[in-house]
């Protein structure tokens, strides 16, 4: 099992830190994906090193793409690699979850029309202007994408995450 | 379930934001406790809320305690609150984790001679001065105590501690 956690400056160290450990928990290989395979700096300056490059192709080789949110949505949904990565990752059926503001890659990615999701509250206009049907929830899920309103989120979101893969041919 | 992490100025954010999140995922309700109930400070500057000030009877209160590393343990450990808290929860059989540098409270505690225990590599000498069956393992449990040399630690820690739920009383 693979899963990538896009990356980028400014994100938000929580949405970043708990699905990284949780994910290597349940046995995912974890790569950070960014626009380029270099360092990023959280919004409080914690360093990762992402160590792959992001590529279109590389939808195939991940079964879970994760967004973290904090402002690196704002800078993922520039790079056309990321956007389209993420877009074909919802079209081949891979689980993509996105946390907070990180649903602004969705809708760069356009695959958030007539789909259910949700996201931090500031960004809940430029949701529906993308024609979204935005249910004003914690967390949720509408086929393979998973979005939550914040950190506090994260617990039912990753809860839903692994009730796709039961239902999913990830292998276990 | 009730847990509590223990929290302290200089905390490491990957150590406290990755159990915060997957207790609450389990569905505990989890408490930051500190040696008073105010505002502390990650390394990065990452503020968080102690809910809870730290008294010795609460180790009857939680089912897990889990102490991050960063150096806030070097704080908790000058708290005599916080080491009866932490000494009588081993006592009594509850879950104490401790990650990284946090080993150095259970020394405080009294509760490491003889046993199977690791830590960060920095302070493997205090402890086998401390009477500890230091063994170089990332992740390790002996009894009641689970530890980690660092947030790499942490997935297989998890994976220990729900073992360890599995054997125990704590109500599912």
């Amino acid at each position: 099992m693979r899963a990538a956690i896009l990356v980028e400056d400014l994100f938000d160290e929580r949405e970043l830190i708990y699905p990284f450990y949780r994910l290597k928990e349940m046995g995912f290989r974890v790569d950070l994906v960014g626009p380029e395979a270099k360092t990023y700096r959280s919004k409080l300056g914690l360093e990762v090193k992402a160590d792959v490059s992001a590529e279109p192709e590389l939808a195939e080789a991940y079964d879970v793409i994760w967004i973290p949110g904090g402002y690196a949505p704002d800078r993922l949904r520039r790079s056309k690699k990321i956007v389209e990565m993420v877009r074909r990752a919802v079209e081949r059926g891979k689980i993509v979850a996105a946390v907070c503001h990180a649903p602004w890659v969705l809708i760069s990615a356009g695959v958030v029309k007539g789909r259910r999701v949700t996201g931090f509250h500031s960004i809940w206009d430029d949701l529906r202007n993308a024609g979204a049907n935005l249910v004003e929830e914690e967390a949720t899920v509408d086929g393979n994408i998973i979005t939550g309103t914040g950190p506090d989120a994260m617990p039912e979101m990753m809860r839903l995450l692994i009730e796709l893969m039961g239902s999913s041919s990830i292998p276990k």
